[in-house]
């Protein structure tokens, strides 16, 4: 069954357009035609059944059939990343989704070598790993900001900082216990800056963690920490 | 500092010729040039400081000149991956290389569409991310089996099974207290199929284990198993 994320409110008897790309998806790629069902959610309303309408070469309309899962968050779980390489970036992205990240924050350190990236396309990426995985929500994709920025506007959410060079805990134990609402920290292939490292150390709500004893890739960190909280105090317990 | 994995012997007084592939590298990639510094391990003498000599366009040898660090090597975990597309494959060989796993067994089931790989490119990639990851030795990779034989010819050694149709326990949970030894299975994108899951779960070797309430593509759940293993039961403890 595919699965799609619209805009558009869900309730008995709507029927909604769908997107250009979408349409092209559908009638284009997956040669679905008029009758044949599909699933929507919109992060809101939980998940639908619905049968493609008015098919002509220009697209299709989603005829609302039958309510068939409540919506169900994840939990409040961040993911703030530097600018790392499109691939890498691309990467966890995908992998946030799959994961169960509400947001990815998008971060300008001083080892960061870019100061922007294509938003729009990770937020595609993001929402197309959603479709894919089975969630009802999509993780939404925020505009890159510099770090001291970032930890200026901060409240006290825990800050999961993924600190190489420290003696910090491994992270199952460091986050064992605490809320079920939080961020993750990852640094660009560089790592931060001695600088950096310091405010984070000294900041209340950042927890310093290790990610074992070998250099990981910015992607790999990523998905170890978002598995580790996950498996600590998110859905995966 | 540059790392290098060789397969030569590396004791006081050696003197290696790097190879056409490394010389490359050294050379014209990385721009280095006589008396320049790598480091070396071959997964078996601790890791060593080497200088470039007898520089030519053809090649350099590399002249041992300090050991720098003793031989660790990390726990005997494998991870057992069904033969997926080539590009996600990849990755999990290189991540499994940075979470330490100590071989990479492919595997053919009855929903893999692929029967071969080039197992030399897999190994190229392996040793490249044990370079970088700072590790002591590199993963092995296995050409592949079927699932039938690999079960046929396994001893007791726990094989970590990604169930996700089933009702196991967290993977977190389900591992503590286990051996630091120890097998994960990974399916392909189709998962595996019902007579292979009976079999499986038959099994008194098989620790089924839930990663979370999504569904997970095969890299993700490669290196999320990866990292709850070493968390659990490995070196991240």
């Amino acid at each position: 069954m595919i699965r799609l994320f619209v805009p558009d409110d869900l309730k008995d008897g709507a029927v909604l357009r769908a997107s250009a790309e979408q349409s092209h998806y559908l009638l284009g790629v997956m040669r679905r035609s008029a009758g044949d069902e599909v699933a929507l959610f919109n992060g809101r309303d939980g998940e639908w059944r619905a049968a493609l309408r008015a098919v002509t070469k220009k697209g299709c309309d989603l005829a609302l059939t039958a309510k068939t899962r409540e919506q169900v968050n994840g939990p409040d779980l961040e993911l703030v990343v530097a600018l790392v390489k499109r691939a890498r970036l691309e990467t966890i992205v995908e992998k946030a989704a799959e994961l169960g990240a509400a947001r990815v924050r998008l971060l300008i350190t001083q080892f960061t070598n870019a100061d922007h990236t294509n938003v729009a396309r990770l937020q595609a990426i993001a929402t197309e790993a959603a479709e894919q995985t089975g969630r009802l929500d999509r993780p939404q994709i925020i505009s890159p900001v510099k770090l001291a920025a970032l930890l200026d506007g901060w409240s006290d959410r825990p800050l999961m900082f993924c600190d190489e060079a420290g003696n910090a805990k491994p992270a199952i134990e460091a986050l064992a216990g605490g809320p079920a609402s939080g961020a993750i920290l990852i640094g660009p292939e560089g790592g931060f800056s001695p600088d950096e490292r310091a405010r984070l150390r000294g900041l209340p709500y950042v927890i310093p963690v290790s990610l074992g004893p070998r250099i990981l890739r910015a992607d790999t960190a990523a998905i170890s920490a978002l598995t580790l909280w996950q498996a600590a105090v998110g859905d995966w317990r």
